[in-house]
């Protein structure tokens, strides 16, 4: 029950800079029973056979369900019971994903848990410049601070849009600035075939190509087009990073009334069904490969039909669904520090925390928009990478138990005190106060007149400041001159092939 | 897995307003193993054998604790192991707290669950008028707000100090707010045994005499002086409640480092045996008198010594006090929508966030401070309050479970809807959209457009404009003249009993 940490100092080992990941030492939470649960799977085990999905735009997805002996017509497959489930026993339930600086590699599955930050939205705000659209020069101020925010675990892709880059061009220079400016673990670019490879290829420059050949050093993350839709988007990350050993996280997102039934068991199984027929593609693809089982479910304003979140719907789904992975025995991706608000207020962090007390909860092993989401994933926010990030150490920190040993129990502490003294100073305390409890630097617990003496200071103000101070104090992790050239002259190479494109 | 509203519809039965209280359908969460509770209870039974409590000021509770066979030197009081336990066997595991609305008595014990809002700041907080000592024209306010919101079943007590008025008199009119203006159960005054007398004897004019003598009507609220000292503002309001076969509710607060231990697990035991000890002398006093065990845990800065809250170390202690207090066969009141911020932020509310889910997973059966808290206490937020109790909706609708029947799979929403369709509009959608997710009204997940063009009002600001349109739809439940004379009267000759007391 010691934290790793206390351990690295008993045994005389330097600790890290910080965990790379979450080692969960608390059991998981059982929120559905058996019969629940068995009738969840069986529902998305009649959507797999007698509904089927749809394959569409990649023919070879289509020869390889053939030859696997799906029941494929024209663009529709259906398996018979069991072999989906039966396929995706071959992916790992747990990998190692490498970053260049092996302190940082990540372990995804079991109890292991990494949190990433936020990805894709176009719009970008901060509380001085206000919403606007995201810049290259914006994402390489956000990979610095997740660089630097020790409970992201991983540094993700796209924690904005670039929109000032050429979209054809954009995944090339998104992925430099992590190789370049961190040296946590990276998602690679998916919206076309070209691009996953071209981020394969940057990854085998980064790494070394025998390196890559034997190990997981990137990954693609793609939603399925719900209900039931896997485009080629999909099956073309898959046949390119499952393909080269790398990892595949499919999540289907789905707002549920629109893109799936509107209540929440059913919405879960076809997440469910969707998600593990794409990993038993991968696993068709390459037995082995690395797959991450992913799941979004959004509620929906009675209002507005808007989708909301941090509402209790989505909230069970994410305890819901770590129960369906385990059982399937795939790594899991889920929920994320998320919210409708436009602004770091109130709204957002209420919502955002529900949101992320149950991801972290239910068992998550890979957490995407985990910081700085805002506006329902339209908008990345400066102040709200900071302030989320901060409440995900103390997830880290809750993930990690409680100690029950001698010390922790103190009763030495209380030959010290006796009832009505008090324990500050106490030998125990001393001895215990410096690692007792984690330290949130975005809290304010000072008095309320230290407090309106230094300004009157929202959260959201000294979120502002924090990150500014953080960037003017980063440094950038040493880099392989060699290997940064040859990177630099490939992204040279391939921007000089094609002509910007813009959508 | 029904929710209780849908039943009510079914049953032909016209559904009250709101649920009274909240019946939980989920499981427990067992965050320890059998051997780490059992370290925690043995522990607590340690403290109360071996150094044994303070039981100070209160001669009547000695004698009670001698006459029951306890080891008692001077003022310490020590059980042999297990009396403590085998006292509190005799205590209700769940009782009904009565309402003089029928249709608002509540359960509280074992899955049976209550909201209620702060109890005791001094301070009151509004969003254009500041942080400013609280009056009983606050109060008044509090009470009813708390009325009119469904996911408070409690109205409480001191949802603010009325400071205007004197400290000796200020428990009649305070009490008087809660019987005039609000239809929902209610605490009663401890900080003097007359108090709690006069509390008991205004329940008996609300209630009935007999009536009292068979139901609980009224509940105390106390601390213990921690560490392991009870004075006798906890013995004598126990023995009034309690005598009274009225509810008695004890919580140890415990400032980690200063009132216990630093360490949580130490801190956990302590206020395990502090609580136990009360219970078991609430059943010297009347054997079957309910008695809910209280905790409040609360971390601190490493750099001030300033109470946190929110905090990974008091999330983990509302799972783990929540298996202790199952075990023992006793409610629980634990948690609460806690934070140090000083107004109602980002901060405020993943702090309350992240407190009040682990409140309500953690089994928690009376939640005092549900709604309304700031910086640490010491200040009730309007626009708090109203935030809060909207999340409690939520939670209370997590507890609820999630609906698995033939309707809540929804097969037949395939029939209507193919892969790539969607299920806008669709028969099934149309049949559950109205109670499919649960309607968050501060929350707002309109586009950044509508968003602007309405203010860019954040969420402090809607809440600011929420209470007070509240508060100008306000409608008193229907009082009984004759008793609200008496109770004036009662009143008038109390307060012309002795001089005001501003101490």
């Amino acid at each position: 029950m010691r934290s790793s940490s206390r351990r690295s100092k008993r045994e005389g080992r330097a600790a890290p800079p910080a965990p790379a990941y979450i080692r969960r030492q608390i059991p998981f939470y059982e929120f559905l029973n058996e019969e629940g649960l068995g009738r969840l799977e069986d529902q998305a085990d009649w959507l797999i056979q007698e509904v089927g999905l749809e394959f569409r735009e990649d023919p070879e997805a289509l020869r390889i369900w053939k030859e696997a002996g799906a029941d494929v017509k024209e663009t529709r497959v259906r398996l018979p019971r069991g072999m989906a489930r039966h396929l995706c026993s071959t992916a790992p339930k747990k990998f190692v994903q490498h970053a260049r600086n092996p302190n940082r590699s990540v372990e995804i599955g079991e109890t292991s848990a990494v949190f990433a930050p936020v990805y894709g939205p176009p719009f970008v705000r901060d509380l001085e410049n206000g919403r606007r659209y995201g810049t290259i020069d914006d994402l390489e101020k956000l990979v610095k601070l997740t660089y630097m925010l020790p409970a992201l675990h991983h540094s993700g892709l796209l924690i904005c849009e670039p929109c000032d880059i050429p979209v054809n061009k954009r995944h090339l220079d998104a992925l430099y600035l992590h190789m370049r400016w961190s040296d946590k673990p990276m998602l690679g670019a998916i919206t076309e075939k070209s691009r996953a490879e071209d981020s394969v290829a940057m990854a085998r420059i980064l790494f070394g190509s025998d390196f890559v050949d034997n190990n997981c050093v990137i990954m693609g993350n793609v939603n399925t087009n719900s209900p039931l839709l896997v485009d080629k988007v999909v099956t073309e990350a898959i046949r390119t990073y499952s393909a080269a050993g790398q990892g595949m996280i499919v999540a289907p997102f789905i707002l549920g009334g629109a893109m799936g039934p509107v209540t929440t068991a059913a919405s879960i199984a076809q997440a469910f069904a969707e998600a593990m027929m794409c990993g038993a593609f991968s696993q068709l693809v390459r037995p082995g490969a690395p797959f991450v089982l992913g799941n979004f479910l959004s509620s929906m304003s009675l209002k507005s039909g808007a989708p909301t979140f941090g509402m209790p719907e989505p909230v069970s789904s994410n305890y819901i669904i770590g129960q369906l992975a385990r059982r399937l025995g795939l790594p899991l991706r889920c929920g994320g520090s998320l919210t409708a608000s436009k602004v770091a207020d109130a709204q957002a962090l209420a919502e955002s925390a529900d949101s992320m007390h149950s991801t972290a909860m239910g068992g998550a092993n890979f957490v995407l928009h985990a910081a700085g989401w805002l506006e329902g994933g339209l908008t990345t926010g400066f102040e709200k990478l900071v302030i989320d990030a901060d409440r995900l150490g103390g997830y880290q920190k809750l993930l990690g138990g409680v100690e029950l040993d001698d010390n922790a129990l103190g009763r030495t502490a209380y030959d010290d005190v006796e009832p009505a003294g008090h324990f500050l100073g106490s030998a125990h305390t001393m001895a215990n106060y410096e690692n007792a409890y984690y330290d949130a630097v975005m809290s304010h617990s000072d008095s309320f007149e230290q407090w309106s003496d230094n300004g009157s200071k929202d959260t959201e103000r000294r979120a502002f400041e924090r990150w500014n101070a953080m960037l003017a104090a980063y440094e950038a992790p040493p880099t392989d001159a060699a290997r940064d050239d040859e990177l630099r002259d490939f992204i040279n190479r391939r921007k000089a092939s094609a002509a910007d494109a813009w959508y």
